[in-house]
């Protein structure tokens, strides 16, 4: 290894270690609140923000949700959350392929955490760097759309082993594709033997049943 | 900023440093040999794999084509291009969220140049890091598919801006679609006043004309 390498693993590490503090930080606030906090990971182009737009109109009135939107540019995605009604704030990471920690506890002071019961982080697009990120989350949900192909979680382990949920979302689109379900998930179990797996479509009616459900059981056990 | 991340920064500095050393090295050997590079940048499941393979079959006796596939985990990607017959490569970069020069000089010595008019560098699916990295190719393409939404280049717009292509796959998808590819492209315009567009489709037979014809052409003027 040469000398530049070791220098740059010796402050990143310390670097991980403040994130960390951090991320312990965020993890007392929420829990002092009652406030689940979901960190959701995915390629670009997953259907992140149109699932979390979709579900919240869904879950109005039953759980108050809050998002941080994770971007490198443009509050595009903050806009649509912010449509629905609910308390949103924008990151935007610039140079930086995920978000870290010292982002969530900074954006969550603009937060009334004792009127939120759920905390959707949708970090930025990207299935490799966030994965190693702790931000203070109860759990980390990996999504991966129908067209991404089936191979993704072996390609990509470290997502698909820190998540306990993977999201398979765009299920309606099966049938315009070369896409064996199956396959995949069995692909997920070899990575990660005890993941929960959903199929959400965002654009059926009954296509986020699952999910919101799963959802409402949480915050029922979380409060 | 923190004294860690000022020492991060610097020790980064002199890996990018010696990055371009690599490159500049890999840049000069392809010269020498005329041989064409192009590397592909794209979300993960955009259909870069894909698209070489179906694109090499039609190359075929017409262009001497090699590839170098970059992934996280497994040889997949290579076990699929070596099925083509034509020589291939896979790098792991376990950790690493992109490939680097040195890993690309180290690559080139498995291949006779000489022999080779156009070598395909298919990066880690990651539409963010790979951007920065200068591989000592000719020129970067930049993958999008019709299924990943309109506003990428507006939120990861370094990938858009340093290609001088930009492909958008599974063209044959947008009748399923809420896609605007008018849309997309004005974005991307946007971002790079000066970007190639090429539309392709690797499941329909004239799905890759417009994307092969820009290749013979580039080839020509190479050789």
């Amino acid at each position: 290894m040469t000398k530049n390498k070791t220098k740059v693993i010796k402050a990143e590490a310390k670097i991980l270690q403040a994130n960390q503090n951090y991320a312990n930080q965020v993890r007392e606030l929420l829990h002092k609140t009652k406030t689940d906090c979901l960190n959701l990971i995915s390629s670009p182009g997953t259907g992140k923000t149109t699932l979390l737009v979709e579900t919240i109109k869904r879950l109005s009135g039953e759980i108050r949700c809050a998002v941080i939107e994770g971007d490198q540019q443009t509050s595009n995605d903050a806009k649509r959350i912010a449509e629905t009604g609910i308390p949103v704030v924008q990151v935007n990471t610039l140079q930086s392929c995920h978000l870290n920690a010292s982002q969530i506890l900074e954006s969550i002071q603009g937060f009334a955490l004792n009127e939120i019961d759920l905390l959707f982080i949708e970090n930025v697009g990207n299935l490799i760097c966030p994965a190693s990120m702790d931000l203070g989350e109860n759990e980390k949900v990996v999504l991966l759309s129908t067209t991404e192909g089936e191979d993704k979680p072996e390609k990509y382990p470290l997502a698909f082993s820190e998540a306990h949920t993977m999201v398979v979302t765009k299920i309606d689109l099966l049938p315009h594709l070369r896409f064996n379900l199956k396959e995949c998930e069995n692909f997920a179990r070899q990575i990660n033997g005890k993941i929960h797996i959903i199929h959400t479509s965002s654009f059926t009616p009954e296509g986020l049943n699952a999910w919101n459900n799963w959802l409402k059981k949480r915050i029922k056990k979380h409060l």
